[in-house]
């Protein structure tokens, strides 16, 4: 079979090679890869590596869909011929999964552990969850990291009620969960960007209200679109600085996600709005696999369909890689047949 | 009447004068001041004044305990006799109290609204709750700022569990009363100070553990104390880039609450452990009538006796902010007889 | 001014009279009022009373619609010409609201209080909230009451997540509103009537499932629509010993809010599903100002029309008390012109 | 090793076998049993079996202390020499645990799955916890049910809050826990009762108020020593129409944890409290393994010792039941050396 194994750090160390078919272990399953959602984590795994508990070789890429064509012994969680998705977070099965203070929790697939670019993987059972199934594999592999994420801020921790407000930064993976979700829940969704075409998209797709940051204070934007009252939710997917400006932003007993690090690895921001507005921060780490099967559940009941920017070929990952690069609308997928 | 009266800002500007009565109006009742408790925030108020809004001539201070001496026109809520605390915000009964994102609420006594250093005040009835029965006038002025901030943090939004962990920073009158207030739920607490005697005063109070902060670097002496688990509250009471020490410091799915702006107005921290231990970091803006009501029932049944460092005459006005400049141990209270 | 009025209980003691114009005192507006709604609670206070505390002559109905047409010494929070709803339990800002253990709240306009079937009223301005911009007035003022007890429910208390199930009993006003409001969340929604017409027509307004309650036992229709797992919300709108049957329907953990009293006033259920299964019961007395608010800001966001069975004018009012017997397809309103 | 097994109903089946020792499977320790809990529950899977799954030669009793003494292959999760307890509800990790609306989950040891009266048993480590290192085994042994049902009650479910108010209806295993945890919560305690020497030993313990129930109606007595309010959280122990009983004495958005069977299978109470009042009534069914990790460790932390009425020897079980018919004064426990 097929995998993208990197020997050091490095886009240039990628090579797609031919392995060994992996053996299923007792409590393991092994899976026929169908789709690999891409994450801008995974350029970052890739390029620099993530710490030092990375394996090497190293396979990329936490998030999949496939199909189980065997069972190790003992499993009772899956037959062969289940569609499953993988889990982001390897054994965190509910709350905040192991780890310490002094060691958060910083376990993965495609980082700590092994990555899913191959045609097959064979994991413990445990690490998957039943694809939902109103998608295809595709759109089912965007769940386990993006959609995820966007759901344990916005229903997990956040319960959005009706009638609130949303505003979710850029035109993302999470950031277009956040839209369709917040949308599905009855909530006003504001999205900013850069670009005029992507507003329009986003505008398509359900936005209430479209800012373009180029052009007008975002935040000066929302004070005008909400009489002054602020917004709810905010899904903070720039990160450092950026901070401060959600929480001049966000309404009285308002939320702020703050899940994205474009902006550097140091939040910053205002005491005054924090305490007058006592606002809740919370950092968002993907989330656990109970939240993934109620996603699921949501996904098909809500018939919300995850948005793709544009599906590649197993081989075609370097140009995938470079999609990623430029910014995509979405989610970049690597399909594998 | 004596009250406490300033012209401009500065604190060379008070004088205690001598003027009428006020009388109640309709829905008003006049409380004859017995004690004021003093924060910290009176002092920027007496210094370079709070903002547009402060009124002037200026009297400061929010937080008294007193007697109902007289009852305007429909007020039903207070009769003749009554003992009485103030609250911080007048007008905030319950949730975040009025106001927007752009112009959060800021509103208190001895700031946009008259302040209570006098020994009579005329205000609404609303602005009053029941003092409670255990306490006398001195102790009972201390719950509507440093007791009620307490029991926002740590009750109304945090509910501490009986063997978690909370961690107050310094030995003032918020952090007491967080130590009292989590000792009576159950909880293990660590107190930080720079002074040994303060140190050995906490642990006469309850403290689990003190940390001298100089003499050992604090989140390593939670990590060492909780073998690595962090702690599960944090009163971060030192505000700006200690931030990101109490980021450190918290424990996976832990709690800050962002109170003190000791260093600076602008806070800061590392995002990794703010994304990977998901803690919630909230601001604490002092709280609503209805908690103080029920930390007042809470106070009685608990038979927990608030910390008064020293109590002044209200003539010795100077001498109790001279005090304060120094640092108090709990709280510094200002009597009138 | 026109006032139906009554000076002993029952229907036919009811007489429409001609009246003076209310005076707003201070504090209070004078509303014209445009709509009425009505609920089945008003037969009882019509036929029988409802206990010792209500007033002769009295004038029946808790919840309207209208416009300011004059506001009292002291208003603020109103001005001339505001269109405003009706609070179901004047007074009840936020939380439970005043009463005791032995003297539950039990308060209400048309009831303890005067009512609103009449031209004009003169009430407190605290006892009206602003109406819907989105709304004409006879669907505005069916908020206070029906809107609100289902908002409490699968809102406030609830919060219904994406892709969760909703079960609702029967097809009257808090029964459409709920399905109407847990669609809007992203919930699938079980319908039960006895009447292939209504659940046609809840089918129509957007329910995922109809189970018609004399041909099939509801509770195993549940079980096969949901694959065994049961819902996770019921609106009991039966009461009595029907209780016992959400408690089989309920999925673990899932949550039943008791509402109505048609199979009388002792509920009877079940231990081993209520142990076993720990779903949260709990009644639902309509709700609090704050959330009749945020149920105006829903409304106008989410672009949801009540559903009106018909519309009667002022004099009408026998008839449409007659209509309430027969049953109504949601809500019925009497309008004055 | 002895073990005590029945090989039908009745109490008279019971026999202390000599059987081999059980072998640790991979996955699984060996633990050498030094005390067991007994529960009332007891009784009813000796006497009448508790349903179509309980296995024959059967074991009774759920609830152990003691001491690894063999790892199977693959165990990770403690070691030998390692002081455990057993989980009463065996793979229920966290939230409900698995089971439908249909079936709800009712597995348990010494029931659905084998029972722990022996001297060795040998089950999955994963079916364990480190016992709190403050108690002994006989003390360690009462936390997987009855101290587990009071934690989830009061603290996974309830939040008690300083300064509230909660009932126990009399003086067994879960009513003392209930009792000793609210206490260190901070909340005021009533404990109902029959027996003045139970009530004196029930004072003696911490209780503020104490209630003969044959002397006093219970509920008037709540009334009387609230003022009216009622009480905040009640252990509804007693069941059946009871549950009546405590809906009177239960304050506005009071909480009810229905736990007890006594007076039968069927729970009723009147609507009006219920609706008016909008308490939460909610089933416990013992408890999770993540809430039993919290309760060992709050046991730690608060210095909390269970009320042991008396320990037998494990030969000694047919006089423990008889003491179990009589009644206790908190646990009974059968210790083996």
């Amino acid at each position: 079979m097929k995998r993208w194994e990197m020997d050091a750090p490095g886009r240039e160390r990628l090579r797609l090679k031919t392995v060994a078919l992996p053996e299923p272990r007792p409590g393991e399953v092994r899976v026929k890869v169908a789709a690999v959602s891409l994450n801008f984590r995974d350029k970052g795994a890739i390029e620099s590596g993530v710490g030092p508990s990375q394996p090497f070789p190293f396979t990329p890429a936490s998030d999949m869909a496939g199909v189980v064509t065997d069972v190790g012994e003992g499993v009772t969680r899956f037959a062969v011929g289940d569609r499953v998705i993988s889990t982001f977070n390897p054994g965190r099965l509910d709350g905040p999964g192991p780890g310490s203070a002094r060691r958060p929790p910083y376990v993965m697939l495609g980082g700590s552990h092994p990555g899913v670019l191959a045609e097959y993987v064979a994991f413990p059972a445990d690490w998957f969850v039943k694809a939902p199934a109103t998608l295809d594999a595709a759109e089912a592999s965007t769940l386990p990291c993006a959609g995820l994420t966007a759901w344990t801020a916005l229903v997990e921790y956040g319960p959005v009620r009706p009638g609130q407000t949303v505003l979710v930064q850029g035109t993302g993976g999470v950031a277009l969960f956040g839209l369709q979700l917040a949308r599905a829940m009855g909530a006003d969704v504001f999205v900013t960007s850069g670009s005029d075409d992507k507003l329009a998209r986003a505008k398509a797709l359900g936005a209430t209200h479209v800012i373009h940051r180029e052009r007008e204070d975002w935040v000066e934007a929302v004070y005008r679109l909400t009489e002054d009252r602020g917004v709810d939710h905010i899904l903070e997917l720039v990160g450092g600085a950026h901070l401060g400006r959600s929480l001049e932003a966000v309404a009285l007993h308002g939320r702020i996600s703050v899940i994205g690090v474009f902006e550097g690895f140091t939040v910053t921001g205002s005491s005054a709005p924090l305490i007058l507005k006592e606002p809740t921060v919370r950092g968002i780490h993907v989330g656990h696999r109970r939240s993934l099967e109620e996603l699921v559940r949501g996904v098909d009941r809500l018939g919300l369909k995850p948005v793709i920017d544009r599906r590649y070929g197993l081989e075609e990952l370097p140009a995938a890689l470079e999609h990623l690069d430029r910014g995509a609308f979405g989610k970049i997928v690597v399909e594998s047949h």
